[in-house]
């Protein structure tokens, strides 16, 4: 690890293992083919990792208590590394709010489910409050690099995270639903005119971890549909 | 996945992937080989699903928020392959509290890090409470079976359930420590006078959808360390 200057993190090991080869193509490096790829955390099933030159590429499966794992252990790893100004991605999927399909969301600012930039940590039994800011300088670097690729309308705006993908995200389709598609739109509705912009499960744990170990980060995330 | 009575979950894909060639083995079934067990959901990164008769054998992934999404997803299915009267059992691993190393925990009640049996589900921007009592007369029937393996003590008690591994569960050992070893000393002892018998990441949002859709719900846990 030592020497890794960018970290890009998402939900799948597949998806990761085919960006690694993507950056090593990108960057001219030997050893892009499928069999020169190795998973460096192979022994474990919390997560894979690839490394691609200056570049790592990590998965950190569903949810922050899974990201959460991910980065713990990520940044002690890089800090036994002697690896400094560290700059993370996160490279995920997301659900878009009134943006067009195919977006490209670059997150200003993670907030939870009741729109707030904050994240309620529980430290033992006690719940701490900590800030969600990403950097902004990053956020409009990301921004300017946009503009060369003309096939991803790209914006940034706020990203709202929740614990749960059905009831939490308003889906009706889930194993249980106990809301209207009335109250569903509804709440849609005050969270685009909060500024989110998009919605996942990971963004303000990732954002507090990374703000409060001095990671410089970021989250990116691609509207599907 | 039609006939499935028996459904077993746990974290890691290798994990599952393994449980159900034993269980293909026990029940006398053709195929335990290594290549003759295939990955009913292999499009997916969310989870690996492998079937032995009538058992499922079914990942989840580290956290809540992961195994919901499988929950919902399952029970879904479950529904459609008119499958009834269907028994869950959660397989996976944990820290024990007071306990001998090697033990396994059958939770009678799932608690959350304030010791209590409820799961708040985040519905919209509303929090909901739910119950997260297992099923009794099922936790004494996995007691007396584990009466005739003689080579692991089993015992009933409550799993406490948290968000994260490392700030959640007293860890000294994460990237970030805010707390001292008598507080975390102070804070285990209290949970295990409250009735816990180990701390994991998924059991509390399992028992309240289990209990919700009607499935009927176990989990024991194995003690590593």
């Amino acid at each position: 690890l030592f020497g890794s200057q960018f970290v890009c993190v998402g939900g799948s090991p597949k998806r990761m293992r085919a960006f690694a080869q993507f950056m090593r193509r990108e960057l001219g490096l030997a050893g892009a083919g499928e069999e020169d790829v190795a998973d460096i955390c192979a022994g474990s099933d919390r997560y894979a990792m690839y490394r691609a030159g200056p570049v790592l590429s990590i998965s950190h499966g569903m949810g922050i208590p899974s990201i959460s794992i991910m980065l713990h252990e990520l940044i002690k790893l890089l800090h036994h590394a002697k690896c400094r100004d560290v700059t993370i991605i996160r490279i995920g999927t997301s659900g878009g709010l009134g943006i067009e399909a195919g977006s490209v969301v670059i997150t200003d600012t993670a907030v939870d489910s009741s729109f707030q930039p904050r994240f309620e940590q529980v430290v033992l039994d006690d719940v701490v409050v900590r800030s969600t800011e990403l950097d902004k300088a990053l956020a409009e670097e990301l921004l300017a690099c946009s503009r060369d690729i003309a096939d991803f309308p790209t914006l940034i705006g706020h990203t709202m995270c929740t614990y749960d993908f059905y009831e939490g995200q308003g889906r009706l389709d889930g194993a249980l639903c106990s809301f209207s598609s009335e109250k569903k739109l509804e709440y849609l509705r005050r969270a685009y005119d909060a500024g989110v912009r998009n919605i996942e499960m990971e963004s303000t744990a990732f954002a507090a971890l990374c703000g409060l170990c001095g990671l410089k980060g970021e989250s990116c995330h691609f509207h599907l549909l």
